[in-house]
């Protein structure tokens, strides 16, 4: 059943822009998605969405069909309403045909299967969504099993980690975990700890990559603290030919993993 | 000699908000830097700012001593403003305690020394000013030469851009060109022009790269025309392991670009 909803001071409305906001996300447990493109992706992947938006006027697409037969099915709310509503929901000014509400996962690090990839990426303190989004997006491309989130993150149901995770946030495994409790998780399996490091490291490339290889990989600014480096298995480099002494996050984390891919096939 | 503004519509204030627009920024020639590091980067590059804005509670620090000094021998002017104006100025909450205006450079294809450099980054209608800036940075990483923007892209001297290029906007040289313009350039000179491709292509690792070597990435949600890779020497593919079809513009121009510093030393 299709609800339309019209006005701006819809009580559903403003709980769809609640979720832009991380307090409303973790208290409700519910966070956005957008685009039919990653609804579809979410949905071949088994996550469908609580409430199903669509806009009142889009070209008709049998995916969207495909979509809302099975929110239906599954006892979710189908909503339409106008681009203007839409955009002001995902706070885009050219909003896709389509959003969705999802339910959080399940973050804790004791659903983490290492032996379920050879590749995961960690990261430290990370600040950027987007540099986090597009870390997910990079580790589906090197088949990485999912990204562990240490310290102090952002958020990655938020709606920017979620756009830019090109519709990785749900299909890579995310945890969150302080490092006090991640290194002694790690310790207790199998697992190289690679750090992305200037301190004690050898080339990148060449480096032993044994799996499942954690790459980790510090705050945008400050890097890995000398600690975390320090209890790391091996440290790598990245060769710096010019005058800055670092790399985007998110590019360093993909020349690594790209790296361990081809030494790990 | 320092001048200090206070209030919000002071038409200076005016002015330097308004180079957060494109228009104004063309209209004027002039961009926006923001933070000490860019702006000592930017200086010790030859670049100072026309205006230097400083924030009225700033800790002393001996740089920005320098920097203003320069400044005003280059008979620049000074300005000191509270926190809140420079936040308005530059658009960001926590802004940095220093900000410049910068007079744009020349992009003319013309000015771009190809044998200067083995790797040269080419980007077609990209989008996204935090993926150029991001490009540029990883340029002055692989030691390229700079970066030439190939048809309707996003401005590489917005604030957006800037502050992802993290001061490489003034250490890499930068072009605009069309894809008419840039094509009949390339071929009038030496160089191996390679495109980040699907289509007929080989593995990026491994490839043959040649110096100087053009490094093509296309737009974030389309890639390259097929009549633009067609007129490459090469094409190549990176792997893509996961669901999604393609990486971030910003990460699949870092991942040829380290391969090609591989290759080419």
């Amino acid at each position: 059943m299709r609800r339309t909803i019209t006005g701006f001071s819809n009580p559903t409305i403003k709980f769809l822009r609640s979720l832009r906001e991380k307090k409303h996300r973790k208290a409700s447990g519910k966070f956005l998605a957008e685009g039919l493109r990653l609804l579809t992706d979410a949905r071949s992947s088994g996550h469908l969405p609580e409430m199903l938006m669509m806009a009142t006027r889009r070209d008709p697409h049998p995916l969207i069909d495909a979509l809302e037969a099975d929110v239906v099915a599954a006892g979710g709310e189908v909503l339409e309403m106008g681009a203007d509503l839409l955009a002001k929901v995902t706070g885009k000014d050219n909003p896709q045909a389509v959003a969705g509400v999802f339910a959080e996962f399940d973050t804790g690090l004791e659903q983490i299967r290492r032996g379920s990839a050879k590749i995961w990426l960690v990261a430290q303190a990370l600040r950027d969504p987007g540099n986090l989004g597009t870390m997910l997006r990079t580790g589906d491309a090197v088949g990485a099993g999912g990204l562990i989130l240490l310290d102090d993150c952002a958020d990655p149901f938020s709606v920017e980690a979620v756009r830019a995770s090109m519709g990785a946030v749900f299909t890579q495994q995310i945890a969150l975990a302080k490092w006090d409790e991640f290194l002694p998780w790690l310790r207790g399996g199998e697992g190289q700890l690679v750090a992305a490091s200037l301190r004690d490291s050898v080339d990148y490339r060449g480096a032993a990559y044994t799996a499942p290889c954690f790459l980790l990989i510090g705050n945008e600014s400050r890097g890995l603290p000398e600690d975390y480096e320090m209890a790391c298995d091996s440290r790598v480099t990245i060769p710096m030919k010019g005058r800055a002494d670092s790399l985007n996050a998110a590019v360093a984390a993909a020349v690594l993993a790209y790296e361990a891919l081809a030494a790990l096939g």
